[in-house]
């Protein structure tokens, strides 16, 4: 196993010229003549990672998209269309029903972030085979690291911390990130010229819209959160906060729907800010925008009968519920 | 079964004193020389209704307090301390295990608030055997009957619209606040003089915090939800809104406490302003006081590790989750 080390530094004295620089020599050092791919979900970290290593090793670098049908609105075609305009090799992979199998009968948070983590191993492993590769690239970041070493949450992207060794899956692991904190990795992205949808772009977790449907995921629930998530992101796209998004709840609730009693969905909704993902707070967003979200996501979605909103900051709550 | 009719009418041309004077005639005149019970809550229908019947018959009505151990925290003795101070006999009804033992197993609110109101009248039904009464008052108004007869919700209150004959648990029904809006109900009790406590007092469901826990009854989950109640009435007493409560979700969410991930409790605070209950508006709450219910609730309740507000008018939502 290969770890690629930064120059990482505190957010004040960070030069990403310099660190850019330093990691494609590294980067051509570790990977030789070798083939690589990246697994891309589109979100700065992935990206800027896929990115260096594609300016390090050009050809010999094929990026990954997986479509496990976790995605949100609109976000395979976006992500496959950005790395095309980028100049990367990029293969395409249709996972969605097999994710979804995996997911079957599991309702406990860790054990489905642990059967979407094996599933994307696995489906990676698959593509790596087949295209002969020997180095996968990783977006990981600093903020993953502490947490999974803490406890706090076990990233799909950080194998050593987690025990798992990746030669069973029959590659090495390349993590050009990994000592920086996101404002470094954001410093990067502009840096690289890469379009301002990444480099600003929110973060979005590895297992995206699974960690969003509370209880067992399906195809039915991930729609139903999709939606919900894209008018929660439409109505609060100017606030600028770090995250936005909205959850599913299993639980029910009694609702009016013409006229009638129903028992219907619970959608939160959650907007914090943060700087580097390890403590948030929650963004005091004006009740006229909470109201006119609510509005539209109970009158969009006719199962949803109530919305509410998340006011608990970072600890003592994580950013995602899952 | 007896139904005593009332002179109600619209707010503004509604005279408390008359009403008064019309529903003592008419509660001697179907109640003539027997013996009535009230099961009283302490909320103000129930105790306008009794404190009515009471006036009317003396000691042939004896009030009925059925500890179910679903109450807020220290209503129980609130309740039966207010009924004496009134010198109204009282009966108090130890029933919270035979309460918690309906509730096993059952998860749908439907199922739930019938496995309550079955319960209750069962309990009153035994009382009134034993009493030997032949009137049971209950505090029904206006409101309970349209939502009933619309479906919106099955009062346990209003037999007739639901089918059940109340013949069978052995007593006539007297229901002298049938007629009245929520307002008027207010009105009669600041003539008769009772206590602003009991006046002014928010409304509060019959089957009382079982509405507030998703999932199953369980006196673990009632005794989360009793102190984030608690915790939430303290710091918005002073709002003056039509309803302000807390609910436990059977969902769990992640959080950190003491630096380690757990999977906890979430609660979520709803806080109305409504006239008269049938349609209601999220009170949009200062920010401040907000985050300073959710910063108390995580800390005081260690198993709670994420709160939210509720930001659904009714409709499409009902004030109550179930």
């Amino acid at each position: 196993m290969i770890y690629v080390s930064m120059t990482g530094e505190e957010s004040e004295v960070f030069d990403a010229k310099e660190f850019i620089e330093n990691s494609l020599e590294e980067i051509r050092k570790a990977v030789g003549g070798n083939r690589v791919i990246s697994a891309c979900s589109g979100g700065v970290d992935s990206t800027v990672a896929t990115f260096l290593v594609h300016k390090a090793v050009g050809k010999n670098l094929i990026a990954v998209f997986i479509d496990d049908g976790l995605r949100r609105e609109g976000e395979p075609e976006f992500v496959v269309r950005t790395l095309k305009n980028l100049g990367i090799r990029t293969r395409f992979v249709d996972a969605e029903k097999e994710f979804f199998a995996v997911f079957k009968g599991k309702t406990d948070a860790e054990e489905k972030r642990k059967a979407f983590r094996d599933k994307f191993y696995r489906t990676l492993g698959e593509v790596s085979k087949e295209l002969k590769i020997q180095f996968i690239t990783q977006g990981t970041i600093k903020a993953d690291i502490i947490e999974t070493v803490k406890g706090i949450k076990s990233q799909h992207n950080v194998l050593e911390q987690i025990g798992i060794n990746p030669e069973i899956y029959g590659y090495k692991i390349l993590e050009p990130l990994r000592e920086l904190y996101k404002p470094d990795v954001r410093k990067v992205a502009r840096e690289l010229g890469l379009p301002k949808e990444i480099s600003e772009r929110m973060p979005f977790p590895g297992p995206a819209l699974s960690l969003r449907v509370l209880g067992e995921v399906t195809p039915e629930k991930i729609s139903i959160v999709r939606k919900a998530t894209e008018i929660v992101e439409a109505e609060t796209a100017k606030l600028g906060t770090f995250q936005n998004f909205a959850v599913l709840h299993n639980d029910k609730a009694t609702g009016i729907k013409d006229d009638k009693r129903v028992y219907g969905n619970i959608i939160t909704i959650r907007i914090v800010d943060s700087e580097d993902a390890v403590t948030a707070k929650v963004r005091l967003v004006n009740y006229e925008i909470l109201m006119k979200i609510s509005a539209r996501i109970t009158k969009e979605i006719p199962s949803v009968v109530r919305c509410l909103y998340d006011i608990t900051d970072k600890p003592p709550a994580t950013i995602e519920f899952e």
